[in-house]
């Protein structure tokens, strides 16, 4: 494990656990099931880049903890959805039985729902984000259309749409930067806008490598589906196939479809080039994420 | 019908229309779901008292219709999600299949997850709400903590779990509080936020008629689901005894429910006794709705 991936998943855990409702509050069961789905063991990507996109731009990560559990809080909503045996009908995630195999389909259901309004509201309240008022409404318009329907719910969306269909690698392309492009950039952009200096130069540079991230990530994901077995995984390996959905190795072939993931790394790399050292965190964060096997 | 009701729903059904995506941008499915769930002949009673509280205020209506767009979107994605056969399980909704039977379920879900998600956009990013950024902020504050764990989707938990229980009046309120009351509250607060003359002790007084409307409202539509039959009601009438459901009929009996109906309506009108004329909308809007029958 890269310690500094571990350093941004204790400090987001942290913050997690703080914004997330007691489970001896009531509703008891529902706050239980939405810390079950939050607080087990992921990876944290997400947050990890929203706090390496901090220090680029020199921001006091405690400014970045409100946006980083924003973006894991809609990230884990989505898993929590896309698993109901409605959408992927899948039992186990991050190695621990789905939220609905733990609780129950209604409870999920909900665990999403709420999670999606404490996104909102940690943005709107978290005295932490030093930003002003309008940058801050910023931020909440930019998560609110990353995952609406023309962002990571349409690309969810898409992808049910074009199971067992042939796609081209357009198509294929507009549903990842949906899926999961779009958040994962969200929070990249919300943490460059916690930064009062950034130019609209850098905001851009930032922007470019977060949209290159966020899709060579999901095609790893794709390849990872097809290589992994579902103990390394720690969700069900192979369901992709099985389901017949759309992925870059299914289009492009395995080996071609690391070729871009590897492709779009170098182009991040590129457009990180001129804030030179300050990218350091982004840099290895973004090695490290390429060559994981899970 | 009332004619103020009816110029208030045209209203906002017009702010909906423009807000909500058009149904040839992709992914057309979910777009035209989305739609399907919203622009229904739905009464739009959240709306309707935030544009009399507004007017109550004086705020010029326009500075309205986001908040009223905001709280039907919160309104309709929950009544959507709550129909879905893990929860309700219902087939009719405005006299119409509901959304899951109309599209399917995965459609379903994701219809409320980007319902919810458009919400949070348009009081972000509407330019027509004329109050401070730091204003705004307070307005999705109050939104997302109103639809979250502790307010809306907090109520629905509590009153999934209450099913077949035996519970007392107090612990029958806290349920209705946040399932229905919390929704109802935050759009009426809301709206007065949008008027930037109102002093703190006016909007404590509205905010305490909203209490007592929104529980008074709830209570009507247990009392409707028992005398009501289906064709009335657009849904399907007396399910929660069906389900047992705790409801106000079946803890205090149906004069009894009524009776408490009619009492948090005369606290409502002495709440907005201090704005004479001006809350004259707002009076023959709960007149109204007291006296409906569906």
């Amino acid at each position: 494990m890269n310690t500094r991936l571990q350093g941004y998943q204790q400090r987001v855990d942290r913050a997690l656990e703080q914004w997330l409702p007691a489970p001896e509050m009531a509703p008891e069961r529902l706050h239980e099931a939405m810390r079950y789905a939050v607080l087990g063991p992921g990876k944290r990507v997400r947050p990890a880049l929203c706090y390496a996109t901090g220090e680029t731009l020199g921001v006091d990560l405690a400014q970045v903890d409100g946006i980083a559990c924003a973006i894991e809080l809609i990230h884990a909503y989505s898993l929590v959805h896309d698993d109901l045996p409605a959408m992927d009908d899948d039992d186990l995630r991050r190695g621990l039985p789905t939220c609905h195999r733990a609780f129950d389909e209604a409870t999920a259901i909900l665990v999403g729902d709420a999670l999606q309004a404490l996104a909102f509201r940690i943005l709107a309240h978290d005295p932490a984000i030093a930003a002003s008022p309008a940058t801050r409404l910023h931020m909440i318009d930019t998560l609110a259309v990353a995952c609406g329907s023309r962002g990571m719910v349409g690309g969810q969306a898409l992808d049910l749409a074009a199971e067992g269909r042939q796609l081209g690698p357009a198509e294929l392309e507009f549903i990842h930067i949906c899926k999961t492009g779009a958040l994962i950039r969200a929070g990249m952009v919300m943490s460059s806008l916690s930064a009062d200096s950034a130019s609209p130069r850098q905001l851009e540079q930032l922007d470019h490598a977060a949209k290159s991230i966020g899709l060579a990530f999901q095609i790893l994901d794709d390849v990872l589906d097809v290589e992994g077995d579902t103990d390394t995984l720690g969700k069900t390996g192979g369901k992709d196939a099985d389901r017949r959905k759309p992925t870059y190795p299914a289009v492009l072939g395995l080996a071609e479809a690391r070729r871009l993931a590897t492709t779009l790394h170098e182009e991040a790399v590129t457009a990180l080039a001129p804030f030179g050292d300050r990218a350091a965190p982004l840099h290895e964060l973004c090695d490290f994420l390429m060559a994981r096997n899970k």
